[in-house]
């Protein structure tokens, strides 16, 4: 009998066994030296929680809106690539276990299961919740781009994320050495050609992944293409990759629904803040006027908190979903692990005395190094 | 012959190899990540000593009043439940440690010997000091809980230290895994039903406790329940597990006699700060309105002197005392354990060119940080 | 097969292997404790990159100029003794790498090739770049420095680096162990004598080469000996070791072309700052009034990028290139490891958003410590 | 052949080979916890020197004038009890040693050797320079104190250093695991009775030296005593153990020649600030008034130069000197490790382009957390 696993790291211990190297060295690495991928985490220790007590918290309700959905919390599935190469089912599987506990998940256009394989599977799926969000990579060939922004739309997804920190794949040094490419069996599912679904047999000396961004993706991209997206699609419109107020406020002026805080799990650039530091200036800088959220080392239901003290309307997890993926937790299981995080952010509200997520206000966090002298 | 334990650590050393797994684990864990278990006891490095020197100090006074009762330390024993998982004769030998040494004893709700043994053991132990006060935890069932306080009056307890930081119990991640319960031959003393003494069979795939607590313990606790409590009690009520300076004001409001700044060993909500930390916020918020004390990793002679420098009135230990208890440092032989506390603070108290508590000023401490640009 | 070399420290990990160990030790030590040392690679990491996006990276320029030569990229290799220690062909190696990408090359006056073979290495090489630059120890002999001078100039140099950091040799603990002196079949190239060319059978009980400093170089130099030698040259003088804001200014005032802020390696003298953390206050002192280079701790592109964003104008990187020369990495395949680094730098340019060198400002970088106050 | 010692580190590392358990313990031990043991070596290392250039370093002048007497150097060897436990000639090869490099040595009270049998030693070794000056604990028998006092001036010490830290020794754990005493065929020479000269059989289930102090020594010591003491004797008084700007203007108003700014080497309070860091603050109260001298944790010759910089005009190593004297680096080789002392302080002077002490200035050093805010 295997031991229970009782927090993330429990998950990714038994996925970094089961699953073959490329594949956990994929799914692990940052970029360069790794310092951001350890600070993204290390973060939510710079931060303390100060909880009231002595209010009734025998209700509790951890429901929010994200634009113009309700979902059951505040933590959502974010977007990661190639889920199959973690369980057979992959983003279906995904999708299904967001429909059941109810909140929403953003489809990577590196997927492989396609933009309506997903959806169907969450339609079909137990449960009255979920939604399903389109996180977009913008092609050098945009008309293939837009292909993929109608089908997203066609199939009922309520938003697109637009990635704006992928002019260049950052250097993962595990995938230079793996030279990793993807496993036979499968390809991006959005994509016919081989080229585009990065299922070629050569690659050269090189993580594949990197050779395929520098041939199909848009390194001009500007903010030019952010208005240029928002003219050819009805769906709102969020950045995916925002990391200081400057470009938030250029976010909010080209008209964004909503900023994603996101150092892209530090797999672009090495030495990048941590996405809860930053995460402040930006809500600071955008000023109400578009809604913020923040992904990047969430792992326990008091991180979660921190970053919606901080100012995030929700946040959102990518590791540790492939982790559960490669722990089996999935239909027809789904709840195990979903239902944790929803019980985990209940206790965590109620233990900090806050009865809704409206209740989370600035002041239940201070700066670590700040504590005693207030 | 095993070697001389000459500090706390080498006595959980020893309580570690003769603890089973499950009852070590419960005494030791904090919740989740514990990183806050750690903090409360890092803290007390990040305050320096400056000692002065070239006072008389041949003859010491170690003394304290705390809520009207003399003791002969500012050093009483905190509650911590189930004591008779670390010795047979439990919280009754902790009693007369106390007894032995002049020094207070908060006893648990869930104390594993009853309110009247505890204090039976106390009155016929020798030595001329030793109080007893009484931990409570709110039950739904409010008539309960109503008459574990009278127990407690009528034996002679002399306050009721409430404790509000839980109103759900905290995740500690080695008790789900050890699905924690109460071992076979032990109940807690002071209920009669199995449901309430924590005695069941099976408390499913989680800790024990949690369950319990899920089950029995008030989450709808508010402050008009502190009014409830003084009015149905002639003690001094103390509330246990305020962590900031609004709450703080917020119990002088309500009346309390006293405030014990505690964030229940780490056990409740990670992230936490550490108690030192905090404790000074909580002295300045009361203004003196009524005693503030402390607990939370307190493991030497010079932490004592570090927290009543910053404006404790007496500390409070809870795992040092259950890691003597596990190494049978109790009666017939009470006072080795006991006096090499007091004789290590007066020693401290000595070496800092103290003469008495009412000489530790806040002078004596600084922030380690802060030492050099003073 | 030996596995992909991805990193510096890759090729720092296979030279240990293959040098032998006193060489490694000389190549590798800093002085004394060595905390300057490691300090070096460590102040990279406290400061962060605070990339923009959406500014269209399709075309990147990593040129410029330094010293009146254009060259390829703002990295340069600095100059480190007697490189054929690590490789056969030494200096020469080096140079053909530099001609191959089109940097700059600064030759060490302890260099185990003499001046007039590098240059000639450089010239015959394939490429349409490269540059070459005299490091200049003042000798207590005068004549024999201008020698020097005079042959550097003769050949085509393009300018002179003079080192200020070593009136005395810093005491390396490994060097001391290890007795270290030049292995029997090398010698300096540029002198003739056994003594100046540090081909002596024993040094006694000591470094050798501290020995050979303490005899040969001149503990009394002085700023007029700046003077002395822009009268002797009509090469721009460089000062190399400058680690504050006064003598910036100074070497200003005594009308130098450039400065290159550096402990030497951390080799001189331990306990000093690392040069990214001073490099700021250099660049602040000078004003614009002459070029301000760093070297020490440059490890990755991403360190390239702070240190311009700080103000310098060109890096240096000394270690890197030996392990490189001990990996073999040099002609005829010289532009696997040199290229990277352009590449690298090409890649985080692109990553941040940045155009050119000239888009490389001062917001581009934060410390770290900063990052959530700002 | 044992391999070449270069650092204090290798010394030391060798002496816990060669000394017996609980000699070495003894030796090494801080109080308690250990934490400022640890932090007195580690504050050198927040503080940066900045070094300057270009100042002609031909001649250094490493000479210094203490309490009206001229020494070689600013490092003196300052008292630690009981050297014979270290090397049969004890103290006396300390003295030789001095005298050797010409600089001071404080004798402890608690010398294995005799004040007059250590003056004479000296007197009688070749070399010119040489000074002896006495540490005194003031004993509860106060014509035994004096009678102390007085054999020193007569045998021609040049002050009396009087310890004010220590009321009660210190708890150094591994000396109550050891229940330490002194080797049977050793005593406090200074002493006849047994008692007095720490040779009893049995001290209990404690540090002997504990038990020793608590019984001997004065716990009412108070400033009248340095009043007192100052009546009773023509030599300078200079105060040993202050840790604050307070205390330090309380010991000029008393007329002390000097301050001494020690924490024992972190062996009575743990906890207490690192000397380093509190140095300033003491020089800054005392303007002016009297010398300032620091120990505690010099290791290296930047040590020496850094607490220079920051108003020491003398500082004293006391481990150093006992893991000298167990590698058996004493006459008739007494120069090998003293000189290695002098050269690096030379060295380090050099390397700073500091020709004198004199030129050794506040600017010289920076907090390292200041580097990059200056
Ligand atoms: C294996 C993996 C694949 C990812 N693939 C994508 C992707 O296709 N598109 C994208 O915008 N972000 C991608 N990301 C970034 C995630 O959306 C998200 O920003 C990040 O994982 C959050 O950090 P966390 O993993 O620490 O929770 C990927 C991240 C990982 C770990
Ligand atoms: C094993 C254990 C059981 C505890 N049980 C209780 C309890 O029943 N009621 C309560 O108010 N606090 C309880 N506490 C918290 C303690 O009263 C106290 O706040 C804490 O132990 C102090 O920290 P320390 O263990 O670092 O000294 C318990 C703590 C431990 C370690
Ligand atoms: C093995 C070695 C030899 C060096 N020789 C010289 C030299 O001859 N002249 C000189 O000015 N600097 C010399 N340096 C210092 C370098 O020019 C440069 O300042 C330093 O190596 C940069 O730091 P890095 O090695 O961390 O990149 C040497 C450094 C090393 C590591
Ligand atoms: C083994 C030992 C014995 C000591 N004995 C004495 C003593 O007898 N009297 C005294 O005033 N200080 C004594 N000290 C303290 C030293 O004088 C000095 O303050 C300290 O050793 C300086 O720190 P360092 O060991 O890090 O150099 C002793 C220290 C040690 C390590």
């Amino acid at each position: 009998m295997s031991a229970q696993r009782v927090c993330v790291s429990d998950f990714e211990e038994e996925a970094r066994r089961v699953l073959p190297k490329a594949v956990y060295d994929y799914y692990r690495s940052g970029a360069d030296g790794q310092s951001t991928l350890a600070d993204n985490v290390a973060a939510f220790n710079r931060w303390h929680l100060v909880p009231r007590v002595l209010r009734d918290v025998s209700v509790v309700d951890l429901s929010v809106s994200v634009l113009g959905q309700r979902l059951s919390m505040p933590l959502c599935v974010g977007s990661t690539a190639m889920q199959r190469m973690a369980h057979p089912a992959g983003e279906t599987a995904t999708a299904r276990a967001c429909k059941a506990v109810g909140t929403g998940m953003m489809l990577s256009s590196w997927a492989t299961s396609s933009i309506e394989e997903v959806m169907s599977a969450m339609t079909s799926a137990p449960g009255s919740g979920g939604v399903l969000w389109m996180q977009l990579y913008i092609y050098k060939d945009r008309e293939l781009t837009l292909s993929l922004v109608r089908r997203a739309e066609e199939a009922g997804y309520k938003a697109v994320f637009v990635t704006v920190d992928t002019p260049y794949l950052g250097k993962r040094l595990d995938d230079v050495r793996n030279r990793f490419k993807m496993p036979p069996h499968l390809r991006m599912s959005n994509f016919s050609s081989s080229s585009l679904s990065f299922s070629e047999d050569d690659y050269g000396n090189d993580s594949g992944l990197a050779v395929y961004v520098a041939n199909a993706i848009e390194p001009a991209l500007s903010w030019d293409d952010i208005s240029w997206l928002k003219k050819h699609t009805r769906l709102p419109v969020v950045v995916k990759g925002i990391l200081n107020g400057q470009d938030a406020v250029q976010a909010v002026n080209y008209g964004v629904s909503g900023i994603l805080v996101s150092n892209h799990g530090a797999r672009q650039l090495d030495g990048v803040p941590a996405t809860l530091d930053v995460l402040e200036e930006v809500v600071m800088a955008v000023g109400g006027r578009c809604d913020v959220y923040m992904d990047g080392g969430v792992r326990r239901g008091t991180d979660v908190l921190k970053a919606l003290a901080l100012g995030a309307k929700a946040v959102f997890i990518g590791r540790p979903v492939l982790w559960g993926l490669a722990c089996q937790v999935t239909p027809p299981h789904p709840t195990r692990d979903g239902c944790s995080w929803i019980r985990t952010c209940r206790r965590i509200l109620m233990t900090s005395c806050c009865r809704s997520v409206a209740e989370v206000s600035r002041s239940l966090v201070r700066r670590a190094d700040c504590t005693s002298r207030m």
